[in-house]
């Protein structure tokens, strides 16, 4: 499957973490097919143990809009997001998670915690999975690679 | 039991947020005696679904240190700890920490998803519960009493 624009706006914000060194994933905010907010991973530049390019791209979107509720809002990501990533998607009431690659050891919406089925989840977005999949494992595989 | 004087002081910053019309949770980082934050929570006032207390204050920890790992500090909140936050709390590899009341409905630790019990988890932090409860409970009914 050919990825969104979206899809392929997040990856080109995963090439742009890479060349910072910060681990390549990328995510595009959209609301009605605009973009609010595109980011990647900022861990190791603002010393920050939350900066995933989900929570960037949540708090700028909500910001951006005044509410920190991003109703109507589609989120998309390169990489399955975490535990963390897939509560805060919950807590910002995030309509659709579209994500690239699954995974397996760090994932919390299909593997893990599965944020999303818990009983006590305020709010269920609908997930979409492997769009852009093959270029977000490779970026990911590429930066591993070379830190070994 | 009494509260220890960290969780004296993030019950003050519950009650802080209440006087700001947030939803009364406090939160204080510590490393080795000393508070390196103390923060409540700010989703209104901050227009970010993440801004939860505990966010905050391993945010702003991070940033003083200069690193996004807490190693050796000491997390106290007046509430459990929700998925998100658990989930940043084991990311920062945060020590311990030491929360006022369960929180059956919204909590990630001891109810929900388990955040540190999950198999794929990469840092379990030691958990203590019910130091300041009965304070921290009557902030949040007091709260949304006030509300209904």
């Amino acid at each position: 499957m050919l990825p969104s624009p979206h899809m392929t706006r997040a990856l080109e914000q995963a090439e742009a973490a890479a060349a910072r060194g910060e681990v390549p994933i990328g995510a595009v905010l959209v609301q009605g097919g605009v973009v609010l907010a595109a980011d990647s991973n900022r861990v190791i530049e603002l010393h920050d143990p939350t900066a995933h390019a989900e929570m960037l791209v949540l708090r700028t979107a909500a910001k951006a809009l005044g509410n920190e509720r991003l109703d109507g809002c589609d989120l998309y990501v390169t990489l399955e997001p975490c535990a963390m990533c897939a509560a805060a998607i919950a807590l910002a009431r995030v309509r659709k998670v579209v994500y690239g690659a699954a995974d397996p050891k760090g994932g919390g919406v299909d593997h893990g915690p599965r944020i999303f089925t818990q009983p006590t989840i305020h709010h269920r977005p609908e997930v979409v999975s492997g769009i852009g999949e093959t270029r977000a494992v490779e970026l990911l595989q590429e930066f591993f690679r070379a830190r070994r």
